[in-house]
């Protein structure tokens, strides 16, 4: 090496003024689920469906094989877009229309684009404002078993670079993207029964009522291995693994500490809902809406609950129902204010994840018989 | 959502008052083996037998492929009881003639059921009392190599939650349960003597003596990866992962603090112990008996030791013994107290867990010929 | 168990006296990669290489399926050496002429072969001394795929047992070992052009410029999951892992406390510069020199950086080149001293890793027309 080299300091990811509308990003690396990625996740998130826990009972229900449960889908798809969208993201605000499609299989590839629609400064902050995307996730592009396993959008906070950059104006509209739930048949010669004792046997779609309120009864405290699981994404965004960032500067960032990424109690929060509200689910269809509502660190412990809004049938199949819903996830914080009913005296409670759902949740007399 | 909507809250898991001596658990789930399970528990557990390590070594012996060591199989099976067994239990008391019968392979799937044996309270605390259960695993259920992996019963400590209710009397004796290791046949023509370097050269059957007690060289320090641990087990027991559940009331938990599931430990000193015990073995065939003698807590350093209390031949089977050991389990605690011989100055030496073994061991008259 | 049984501590690994000059050590245990181990360890240092996540890109490319990275084939085959070369050592001083041959896939079984060529004392520490040793490791060893994966030298500094024992005299050489860099064909009807997007556009050979210095955009916090990541390794030796041995005597340990193996940071250092060194790269074909410069422990954020040295034609393979480079990684510590112009205020810059790298990179005229 020469004296002194030229020092080329590589950015990666794009900041609020790189973003166009109608721009289309097709992310880099793809993802190939590994029996050790889905174990990971799957496992961790403490998921009861027992099509991701048990291939023998996947099998005898018209799968391919162990389902990844749609919070890891969700987590794999939505972390490749992190280099392009959100590397340089302050938080993800708000998620819409998120819509599932094909399943994905332990060996399955999942590739993802994106698409701007729309970048508005921030009316506070002027080195921050908001990117509107849509993102869509296929598998095993270009093989016989290509297929959009999901799509959605999302609204996040980004930083500009340049304080005095213009923004790109203009609205993009999005894409119009076939991705409707994949379900196997109903096989009337199937003895699903002989498998009900596999699953819970009071979270059938006759067992929901709309206008009730489950409170999961289980809690899961996060450790500091959210830096280990976010790699394990292809997540590269630093706020949640770069330490001396952070200590440069605390108050730059959220709560002045490594904040973990928002995935991680999205796809917890699903878990601890699972063996009350999922474990009879073919699949989650939609998510209309859902946000973080507060930040998560290293040492809370996650708790959920899930509202039970409406409950419709499932067109075209009588063995399913649809069952409308909100998960919510909360903590609980040291409080010196007034006690409240929601919290032990000493604690206040705090709302982290909101998220509707629509979900196919089978029917006791089609599957329990 | 009304205003006000019903609240629901789901209880998971039985108490003791709930426990009816007879009563069967078809335990729900069940669970396949991927890659990412048994990469995780084996190299946790730094298991050295060249079957759950080497996949060309595992096949020349006449298995399919990698072997999962006794350890993960227990792990497996046994947590898949917790929900309905041990979910609000204090401690696990006592495991009884835990014994082995086919391999378990990447891909098999695991399914246990339980029946309750006997139920009674506690003398000393009226919020407690013990549960004697037997369970058992079966892999690929219904599938043309559905077969018994694994057997055992267990004594738990389990909280009631009415302290007025009553306890179910009787006693159901345990089930015959057909459940013996099986073996590869010894095969003459396979030339293991070329393999024979992937093992240890000094721990076949001629080289073991009763009356001895090998300390095993390594400690290995206990994290809070055990939350994580737990959970990728789907054990779903709230001592080991709900901190906030602790702190709300610390006294009434083991040490007031989360306790390390007590798996964890077993496995952990099952692999201390395998380069000098287990690593030319061809199977755990029973543990007529074992415990867990102090809790353990992240933070510690888990060391263990083996008594090797008999040899016997294996009845029809010239190319095995069968060794009859003791594993023993410790820690060490600072210590005030008068030194003593067996601990460094100012540390004291805590057993952690007991578990008698019988092991089938290789000679090497027929192995490293 | 008798009162007294005989007592036997085994000790593992070697120390400085045991080893001879033209002594060979076939390493007990091998060790099959499982998807586990893939997912774990290619995800951990959060590689960019398609070839490494993506399948369908890596089967596009010529490969069989996915490819583990260097790190990934480095850390395996190193680890097998351990016990035997460096559970007893108190540093590991230099790599030298590491080479890589063929390709592994997930389900290879890789076991290792080494050669200690030289022994000789420290000359300031009569309980230290040097041992220099060659390692290779072959794949799937007795089958028709049988290859050699990597060849080896290195330099650690091991403890002795025996102050007054003598050591080994003379001097071994090398064997000469065929490992060259397996690279499949390039293909002029693949169309490589419709996956140029799922890599980086600007990290092909032409954009490569000798004399700069890439300074990598991302940092990485370690945390206490050294330990469980060593230990899926099979890297047995207790400086990593044994807190316990630490607090008796923390002054006999570098840093006072668990200090972390070195090859994290070296897989690490090696992800972080992926995303603009690696991920064009067709493989790494020699590392000829390496070293570790300062401890790493949990808590230090891990940064890298990459020289450009040189860059070469590829003999016979107009579609790629060779960049001779240095990859540099860094942390960074509090300090009281002089401010400085490569670290921030009240912290000073320190160097932790070095290794000479020459990779084989794609041309962007052949592979992104």
């Amino acid at each position: 090496m020469p004296e002194s080299p030229r020092i080329i300091r590589r950015h990666t990811g794009n900041f609020l003024e790189d973003f166009r509308p109608g721009q289309t990003f097709r992310h880099k690396g793809g993802k190939t689920v590994t029996e050790g990625l889905f174990a990971t996740f799957t496992e961790f998130a403490m998921t009861a469906n027992p099509l991701a826990k048990n291939a023998h009972y996947a099998r005898a229900y018209g799968y391919d094989g162990l389902v990844c449960p749609p919070g890891l889908a969700m987590l794999v798809a939505f972390s490749q877009t992190v280099e392009d969208v959100s590397e340089n993201a302050r938080a993800n605000l708000e998620y819409i229309d998120m819509r599932f499609g094909a399943p994905v299989y332990v060996g399955d590839t999942i590739e993802v684009v994106t698409k701007v629609l729309h970048v508005r400064p921030s009316s506070s902050r002027p080195n921050l404002g908001i990117v509107h995307v849509q993102s869509t996730a296929r598998k095993n592009v270009g093989a016989d078993d290509e297929a959009v396993v999901m799509t959605w959008q999302r609204k996040v906070q980004v930083y500009k670079r340049d304080m005095d950059a213009e923004l790109h104006a203009g609205e993009a509209s999005p894409d119009e993207v076939a991705c409707e739930l994949w379900l196997p048949d109903y096989d009337r010669g199937a003895n699903y029964g002989s498998r009900a004792h596999l699953s819970s046997p009071d979270s059938y779609f006759e067992d929901f009522e709309a206008g009730t309120r489950i409170e999961h009864s289980r809690g899961r405290t996060m450790t500091d291995e959210h830096i280990h699981l976010t790699a394990m994404l292809d997540n590269t965004s630093q706020v949640h693994c770069n330490q001396f960032m952070i200590d440069l500067d605390p108050k730059q960032y959220v709560g002045g500490k490594l904040i973990i990424f928002g995935g991680i109690p999205f796809v917890l929060c699903l878990g601890l809902s699972s063996p009350d509200i999922g474990d009879n689910s073919l699949g989650d269809i939609v998510y209309p809406t859902g946000r973080h509502t507060a930040p998560l660190f290293a040492g809370d412990t996650v708790f959920a609950a899930t509202e039970i809004n409406g409950l419709r049938d499932f067109p075209g199949r009588p063995d399913l129902g649809i069952v409308e819903c909100r998960l919510l996830g909360h903590k609980f914080e040291r409080s010196e204010g007034e006690p409240s009913d929601d919290a032990p005296e000493g604690w206040k409670k705090t709302g982290i994840f909101e998220l509707d759902r629509e979900i196919a949740i089978k029917r006791r007399s089609h599957y329990a018989g």
